[in-house]
C-alpha cells in the first residue's frame, strides 16, 4: 500500500534524492525527539553531487537560487522520510522551516529565495505544508553552497 | 472580558501593529504545532510600513537597532496573537527568541540590539517572559531591514 | 549519588564551566518548555573569561574553532545541568545544535568546526547524544566571539 504523501509526490512527478548519511562526527539527517522531528540544515545536494556552490547575487540569480532552496528541500524531505521509517505521512504538519541564504550585502530578494522551498512544502503537503518561517542572509555555508534549509515537522500523536 | 496580557499591553501604554500576512507563498506568520507556537521571523513593520532599511553599524546606531529589535518584537505578539484567537493569555511562556541582526562585522554589541525584543517580553509577560536566546550578526536581510526576530512559545495544556 | 552522565565526564575527564548568568536582559541560559530544554547561544568563554575572540579563517584556524566549539559546547552543558537541578541524566537526548561561525567568506569548512561541539555531545551522550544540527557562517557575533552553540535537548517524560 502506497501513502497518501507517497502518491502526491508520485502525480507531482516529484523524485526525493537519497537521504545521504552525514560525511561527519555523529550528525542525524532528522532526529525525532517527543513529536517533533528536527530536521539537519540540507545543502542543495542529488545523492552526494553537491550543486549551486557559490553566492546568490553573484554568482546565481534570485530564480537559480529558488531552484536550489527547492533541491535543498527535496533533500529535508528525504531525511524526514528515512527516520519516519519510509512514511511520510506520520507528518501532520510543517511546523518551522528557515531558510540560510549565502547572499551578497545588497540581495534584499532572500525572501523569494527562500519561497523555492517553503513552495515544495504546499505542493506537498498541502495546508498543512504552511509553516512558519525565519530567513537570513549568511556569509558563508557548509562546501560554500548558495543555500541550507532547515526544518521542524509536527508527527501524529 | 479583558485578558489579562491585554490589560498589561493597556496598561504599559503598548499597542500592537496588525497581524501582517506574508507577501509570499504560504507562510504563515505563526504555527501552532503541540504545545510549542511558532512565529516566524519578524521585521520592524508598523502594518506595512517597513522601518530601519539598513545595517546596525552603519546605518543605524545601537540604541536605533534597539528600537528595531522591540518594533520587531511587537510584531512576533501580533502574529502570536492572531494565531491564538486573539487570547495571549493562552501563553504559558516565551520558550526562545532570536534575534539576527543585520550588522557591520566590527558590531560586537549584537546582543544589546536584541535586548529590545527581550525586555519587551519580560515587560509584557513578567517572569513568564523571559527566555533562552540566540543572536547573530548577518549579512542581509529580508527588505535589508536591520533586525529580524523569531521566537517560539510554549502554550498552556 | 553521582548521575550516570556525571560519572561519565568525570571518567572522560571533562570539568564543566559555571553557568555564568547572562549580562543582560531577563535572559535564561537554558529554559524548559514542556519536554524541551532550550539551550541559549553560549559562547567560548570559562567563568567569564571570553576567549576566541575573531574570525575563524583569519584569526583562527579550523582546528582552532573547533576547540573554541567545544568550549561553547561545554557551557551549553553547564546551563543544561543549572536548568535541571544539576541532574544531566534527566536528558533522554540530545534534538538539535546550532552552530553559528563567525567565518570568513572563503571558509567553507564551517561543519568541521562545529564537529568540535557536535563530538563533545557524543562523548558525554553517547548514541543519544546524536543529533540533528545546522551550521551557517555568520558576520559577527556578542563579543566577537568565534562561535556561538544553541541546543535543544529532549528532556525525559
Amino acid at each position: 500500500m502506497t501513502g497518501i504523501i507517497e502518491e502526491r509526490l508520485a502525480a507531482l512527478g516529484i523524485a526525493l534524492p537519497e537521504a545521504r548519511e552525514a560525511r561527519v562526527a555523529k550528525i542525524r539527517g532528522a532526529n525525532l525527539a517527543g513529536r517533533i522531528l528536527y530536521v539537519s540544515g540540507q545543502v542543495p545536494q542529488w545523492n552526494g553531487d553537491i550543486r549551486f556552490i557559490g553566492k546568490v547575487g553573484a554568482d546565481f540569480t534570485v530564480a537559480e537560487g529558488r531552484e536550489a532552496a527547492r533541491l535543498s528541500a527535496l533533500n529535508v524531505l528525504a531525511h524526514a522520510r528515512a527516520a519516519l521509517g519510509g512514511d511520510l505521512d506520520r507528518i501532520e504538519k510543517v511546523a518551522k522551516l528557515r531558510g540560510y541564504v549565502n547572499a551578497t550585502e545588497d540581495l534584499t530578494m532572500v525572501a523569494e529565495v527562500v519561497n523555492g522551498a517553503s513552495e515544495l512544502m504546499v505542493e506537498v503537503f498541502g495546508e498543512a505544508g504552511q509553516h512558519a518561517r525565519t530567513v537570513a542572509g549568511v556569509t558563508v555555508m557548509p562546501f560554500g553552497v548558495a543555500i541550507e534549509v532547515e526544518a521542524e515537522f509536527l508527527i501524529r500523536g
